[in-house]
């Protein structure tokens, strides 16, 4: 693996070598400490996101290797009259590995075709947030010894968010996982995934109710429901309460459960859960640490090599207004077949 | 000692080995070179505080360990829809140690209560700084050998200045301190200070002349006299002369005198008195660095753990508005006993 | 060398030692993982320059040292009622090395009257910027085994532009430079610097084509012509293709010419120049990381040495407003003679 710009991207035994790494550095951070010595990483935050920021930070500090960049661009005076690629050229020439948030979708995917260095996607917009998904699945491995055969709850807002997508993609790598769709009917899962799991055959059912589902989990994934998507306040107001996590509503769960969250909370889940050794949210915080210094300790210690000449763009091939090619003109018309149909290969919408 | 939140937690057994460990520092800084390495420091400053956040920063640098976190929350995510406690759970897990300034009283405490790792409170409001008071310490017993027996001049606004009043409290461990109070009646030391003193048996007088006194001085500790403390304008404009301190002034004071500042200082010390031997505000600023190392060469190198879990809040005790327990409801209503009244055990305000 | 303010401070020795330093870091990288543990480099940008800023700091990084310091003084505290005597005194304590940027000329001057530690000059308003003719040479020195004897086009704006004085200057160390310098003549030379030229017997003419003498050169340094220089915005739109630096234009150059950019650019290169080989500017600023480097292994490693005491200024002597000595007025009137005038010792500008 070169860049990280997708989960998808890697192979199952590619996740599996990463998560072994993972595990090594748990039990033994100590052989660790010079893992990327004289390594430097770069921090490019177009959007803030101190979560992702200090956890790629303190990966690369806890593996010896050290960090420069910006948290925000308004403190910054790059993206100021340059080009992405320009920036990326620059940038590349002083670091080790290239770790970049955006709200442009696919700005990773573009910077990895002028980098010098490994291209880490940090999250682009609405579109990807690999190590994320890296985080979940170690903090599930790690803790139940595998994902293979769990029945796992995605529970809130599973219309619109970023993280739970891209963790039910990431389970086709995976056999015989269960899932239980917990929303409002308003804020289900779109068909696209829906068509995603039943393809791959994957086991899924839907429900308007968390409580019922709890004692059958494994897992409990929660996420933040957001009052401004429902296009009808009141439906708001009824629905709140069946979605937040207290721990009477935990009785009846497993022992073994783990409660996870991608943080922040806001209300979903009742602070007097938090003392239950169910909850894990926070240690998962801490193991996606571990799971970003395991992908760090490689790409990181990567010889530098130029990358292939690309064709120069002379036109809009993307109609997504939040694709990265809408800005950088230069990026070169790249298609990629996603099923049927042809998409950008950038932030993968359908062409034409 | 797991946290610093107020210097008066500290023994004088704990400060004497805190001191000896700077003391080492100081004289063999090579053999600290490895102190901290592979260890994470997180510098938290919900308010700027250049100075301070220099300072802990190079300590720990200097240690061969490293540093992440925010330098003002404007420019940082974190604090935006997430209570303190969410905030200190994920950062602990990626820290060793955490050093927080915030402008709530009693922040630092609270986080200590959800901590993995050690807290420094490097500021909270009004309340407590710590580790200015080891700075004043540390600068004084290096270039006096110790701080028993001095006698030391406190001068300018002795009513609002929280070093100061940090200073005087610190002095208990201390004895035969002579203390030389010098202000205007209007900026006099609190009441409660006064108090403080004579329950002690501590030795000081009040004059509102600097010169006079400047002979018998050991110590001369300058602080800021800002202009708005005043009630009556024309009294700062008849008295700001008499708390500069200039080379003049200098003339007739002891050849050991040490004049002291916790900086920056806007005009109260004239630029001639830089130059003489005397003038040690400077060197106070870097010794205060050496301290911190001392500090978190113990701290940062502590292992891991999980607090016990506590009580969940359930309504309003303390009535200090700038409390943190003012904002944060969840946490625990903790009482302490100072003197004869029940005060906050974040703020220390007296409680009813 | 104890600061380094101008390039033109150096000799000639100075500057070959440092090239030899770069270049065995260039070729032996780890051999300087730790030429600067332990050391720590303040990067102190009262303006932001993320180039500049991100060079010096990797260039520390890759040395094994640390950094801390602004990158804006906005996101800060310092220069808030504060004398930049007492700032660097401060920073100084804390520092191995200061490295600063600033919108005043002369304030790196200044910071070296005060400073225990050495200091680098990054930018000071439009008066100097040595490390980037430091980078200028590397890369040219690295690619063409040396300086002496080549023929230099400079092209864009030359009247404005502080890099391409600064390299003309820095040029008088070297032997058998031929210039072309190719401009609108509204943004030719001043007159000062063909003075210079002349008086050192430094070769050089002045055209307003680039294609005409693309063939004779060895490296092609572009800069940007800014509309907003041109009196008349017509004459801009008449001149601003002539200027423009495309793959067609580079048909008749010699094949081991050097593009070169100090970047950002905006459209004076087109993007079809990059993937050719003569296009070095993205290596350029790489080089500028080693040649910083190779300067901060020797300062940082200086030992700390309080400097001499300062007259204390009594009023202003340098009537240049964005001069240091405009804003601080403790200040010495130091006064230096540059060839028949007496001038100013911080921003260089005539005195009287």
């Amino acid at each position: 693996m070169r860049h990280l710009i997708d989960f998808g991207d890697m192979t199952r035994e590619e996740w599996d070598e990463l998560y072994r790494r993972c595990s090594d550095i748990l039990d033994r951070p100590e052989a660790y400490l010079d893992a990327c010595k004289g390594k430097v990483s770069a921090s490019l935050f177009y959007e803030p996101s101190t979560r992702t920021n200090f956890s790629f930070q303190t990966a690369m500090l806890r593996l010896g290797g050290s960090v420069f960049g910006f948290a925000d661009p308004k403190s910054s005076s790059v993206a100021k009259g340059e080009t992405l690629k320009d920036t990326i050229k620059m940038v590349s020439g002083y670091a080790d590995v290239i770790v970049m948030r955006t709200p442009w979708e696919g700005a990773a995917k573009a910077a990895s075709l002028y980098s010098d260095v490994p291209v880490v996607n940090a999250g682009d917009g609405g579109h990807m947030h690999p190590t994320q998904t890296m985080a979940d699945l170690t903090t599930i491995t790690r803790l139940r010894g595998g994902v293979d055969g769990l029945s796992v709850g995605l529970c809130g807002d599973l219309k619109n968010g970023r993280t739970v997508h891209s963790f039910i993609k990431a389970m086709e790598k995976f056999r015989d996982v269960k899932f239980f769709l917990i929303s409002p009917r308003e804020l289900a899962v779109p068909e696209y995934m829906r068509a995603f799991m039943r393809e791959r055959g994957m086991w899924f059912t839907e429900v308007t109710g968390l409580e019922p589902v709890i004692p059958q989990l494994d897992v409990l994934y929660m996420t933040r429901i957001q009052k401004e998507r429902f296009i009808d306040p009141l439906e708001y107001e009824r629905n709140k309460g069946i979605y937040i996590l207290t721990r009477r509503k935990l009785e009846r769960a497993k022992d073994k459960l783990l409660v996870m969250h991608p943080l922040p909370r806001v209300d979903e889940i009742s602070v007097d859960v938090d003392d239950d050794p169910r909850a894990v949210y926070f240690k998962q915080a801490r193991f996606g640490m571990f799971a970003r210094m395991a992908l760090l300790a490689d790409l990181a210690n990567q010889p530098r090599r130029e990358p292939e000449p690309v064709e120069i763009g002379r036109g809009r091939v993307c109609r997504n207004p939040r694709c990265i090619t809408a800005t950088e003109g230069y990026l070169p018309p790249l298609v990629k077949r996603i099923g049927e149909a042809d998409c950008c290969a950038f932030c993968d919408a359908p062409l034409g």
